[in-house]
């Protein structure tokens, strides 16, 4: 971004041409000269606005001539690009590269081998129920069902298992009356119908930070405005979110109250209150990734915002497949039902429905109670790696590093003591076979440059405790070899 | 629409307020005025624009100014509509009527009982390998990949599968070099990500007319605007389409070439060349929805235009759904491997990968040979209902009916003679148990009023026979019944 150049613009106001035609004309004469280059991505209409103090509608209006006369490229979400100039010889074939958005940056194959990866949020695979599975699939594919599952489907869902589902939540006092279901695929599908029909353009949806970089890429991508609040050891700060909503206005807040990734964080009970109130006040919506829940190791269970909600305001989402078989993709919705309605409509338009295998093979799972008798597995194990994770970070992270004390999930955060950056420590530990996501993954805002995640979920105890020995050994070796001049943003603490 | 009153908006030359404010305020007026409603719907930026003379940039302006003042509701894909004033009291609970979109028109549950209906596009159910599923599911889940396949996997798709698909492809000469592939939901999902990727705002993309709804309304949501092209007994018009790329210069050219839903038109070896040579001319990207091919019952295949294009300019789409399982969502993309790459970091974001016990056992079901055995007593199948459903449109459709004759796939289209419409008929042959949709569901430009979708492939050859023998009585019933002064579309022979 060319920040400095663009906001030299100034209005001729002796000019007949409109505000966005000269705009557009100031722009253009950037990319002749080449102060802006090809790829190069312009401001967000909203930021460029504000530093030029110019209407929004104006600089929107500029962006879509130039977009028109093809010099700009707009991509939904990722906002707006220097184009390339068409090429000229070979028009027969489809110029892509000009066409299509820039790719995004991957999480990066970590060179050489890797003993330790503490880079994916996973469940112990040793506690993996296969034989359960095979008989319970089984009587699956035996029963009196198996032909109306292979046939075209609802897109709410499989009906067996969405009544289960929708009754097991009544319950337990999580569905209100008046509340439907709608199965999606996982739930990063039920965030991205969700992103889609209620954060469009022209909305300001408020996000953790840090926060999943799937769930930010849903929200930038429906091109909504995301908004980061920070979070410490309890989850998103309330006086934070109370400020958001008075600068900000936003449509939505999108939370993971328990166990978030990557912080492995959670809000505490007086925050969640703390959240319904404000959510009624200002008529936010909330959209409660509720996933990780049923992984605590430790600690009282708190009731999920959906349940304290008496409003109709929150959109609780929960998967199978941080519980169960993350391969297959059974997740869901559970909210109003003119919401729901809509959002079938959207699957139907996205998807059809999903996979009807998959949903009765975990209905089955479920009702079977082996899903209950797994989770509890999966509890005693997360509970051993947990204490294995927070031990290892106490004994060999070096002075001034803070970290994350979850009751469970699969992550925990760590911020290193200035002047080491998250970047830096993993060119260092690779070497050693060790490997992690740096901080900058899960901006929604701020950078992280000093923060990274440690998903611990998949390893082994002893494979945790040598991890972090590495980690811990490089980061305190490398803390005075960083050159002094390097300039670092301040971080606060997170614990 | 109320483009009567919209279109008096007259430009004050001597005005100070810039067009875009003055049209803004023109709308305004009419909300006060009562001559706009709630929730009525605006004309397009494009129709208005076009209407008043105007930059569409500025109709666009315009219409941004009012969604930020809150008097209208934009929703992507849906168009601009007057949205309800905010509720003052109450002001805690979300007012979810306002936010959400209006709600689509469903295509109605059929009332009374249904003993015939060609409402729905579906394989035969008599042939349905439900023995061979059984034992072949059961392998999969017996077998040594079965821990893998519960296990998160790759947004591309599961590897097995994407190899063999891709290897087949290359060998039918249908991949090229440099070509790879995406496993989809269904190709329902490979539209969806086609059209977010390629057809976002201010593209213009051309599709058949009639056309499915799913395909209609994937790239209506995905922001683009449509422009519908013709079809005849033969696919789309050349002369159209040729017509329409110098008109609107689109980016996006979708077609089902083989038994096309809703017509069951095949697009002629010509045409097919054709379409290459103009896309290669104007750099038009094609996407190419195959999903129906292999259920041709008569004549000889075609190749598919991703074979005839030497360029790259074509994108493949493909699925088991219509020819095993519908239950079961896997469909896929072939294209360069650029485009791949890209709507797999699409499908990621959307819903992280396709339910992999699914691909598995499609896997192993096209590998055993099943599938093809399959294909071959559908295929059987299809050719005796295809029969039936010709024999019974020339038996019993009244004079002046004109209807397609499809060589495959799962559905004709019929057009009434004046005066009858579709929806008239239908209200007569519902009370006799019979059911199909009528055109206006599969308008991507006209409104089809006469048209109607007969889909014969799930019925067996009587009901097919009795169900026809209702409608065409019904229909030479009802010529004289309706009133003169009616007034009707010109219906373009379709035959």
């Amino acid at each position: 971004m060319r920040l400095a150049h663009i906001s030299e613009f100034r209005a001729r106001s002796e000019s007949e041409a409109p505000l966005y035609k000269q705009l557009a004309s100031h722009i253009r004469s950037l990319m002749t000269g080449g102060e802006l280059r090809e790829g190069e991505r312009l401001p967000a209409t909203r930021e460029l606005a504000g530093l030029l103090g110019l209407n929004r509608t104006t600089v929107s209006a500029a962006y879509a001539l130039l977009e028109e006369d093809g010099l700009l490229a707009g991509h939904v979400g990722r906002g707006s690009f220097v184009a390339r100039p068409p090429k000229q010889s070979n028009a027969g074939e489809t110029d892509w590269e000009r066409i299509l958005p820039p790719a995004e940056t991957g999480f990066g194959a970590p060179p050489g081998e890797i003993a330790v990866s503490f880079a994916t949020s996973r469940p112990p695979a040793d506690a993996f129920p296969l034989t359960q599975f095979r008989r319970l699939a089984k009587q699956v594919i035996d029963g009196p069902d198996a032909a109306g599952i292979l046939q075209l489907g609802s897109p709410h869902g499989y009906g067996p298992l969405r009544r289960y589902l929708l009754e097991r939540a009544t319950s337990q006092g999580v569905a209100r009356d008046g509340d439907d279901i709608l199965i999606t695929n996982g739930c990063q599908q039920a965030l991205d119908l969700a992103a889609r029909l209620l954060a469009g353009e022209g909305t300001s949806v408020l996000l953790e930070d840090p926060v999943y970089p799937g769930v930010q890429k849903v929200f930038s991508r429906a091109g909504g405005e995301s908004i980061p609040l920070r979070m410490d050891g309890d989850g998103i700060r309330i006086d934070e979110l109370e400020a958001a909503i008075q600068q900000e206005r936003p449509r939505l807040l999108v939370l993971t109250p328990s166990f978030q990734n990557p912080t492995g964080a959670t809000l505490s009970l007086a925050r969640r209150k703390a959240v319904v109130a404000l959510a009624q006040r200002h008529g936010l919506i909330v959209v409660e990734n509720d996933i990780y829940s049923e992984l605590r190791y430790a600690g009282e269970a708190l009731p999920p915002i959906k349940q304290l909600d008496g409003t109709g305001n929150t959109i609780l989402l929960g998967s199978y497949s941080k519980v169960s078989f993350p391969g297959l993709r059974v997740g869901w919705v559970i909210g109003p039902r003119a919401v729901i309605a809509r959002l079938a409509e959207a699957k139907q338009a996205t998807d059809l429905h999903s996979d009807q295998l998959s949903q009765a093979v975990l209905l089955r799972f479920a009702e079977s109670g082996e899903l209950e008798r797994h989770i509890e597995r999966t509890r005693r194990a997360g509970a051993e790696r947990l204490t294995a994770v927070l031990d290892a970070c106490r004994r060999f992270l070096p002075k001034g590093t803070a970290f994350t004390r979850p009751e469970g999930g699969m992550s925990l955060w760590v911020e290193l003591p200035a002047p080491v950056t998250a970047e830096h420590l993993l060119s260092r530990v690779r070497d050693k076979g060790v490997d992690f996501l740096p901080g900058r993954y899960f901006s929604s805002g701020r950078e992280h440059l000093r923060g990274l995640r440690i998903s611990f979920g998949g390893l082994s105890p002893a494979d945790i405790t040598s991890g972090l020995q590495i980690i811990g050994e490089a980061a305190t070796k490398e803390m005075p070899a960083i050159p002094n001049k390097t300039v670092y943003d301040a971080v606060p603490a997170l614990v």
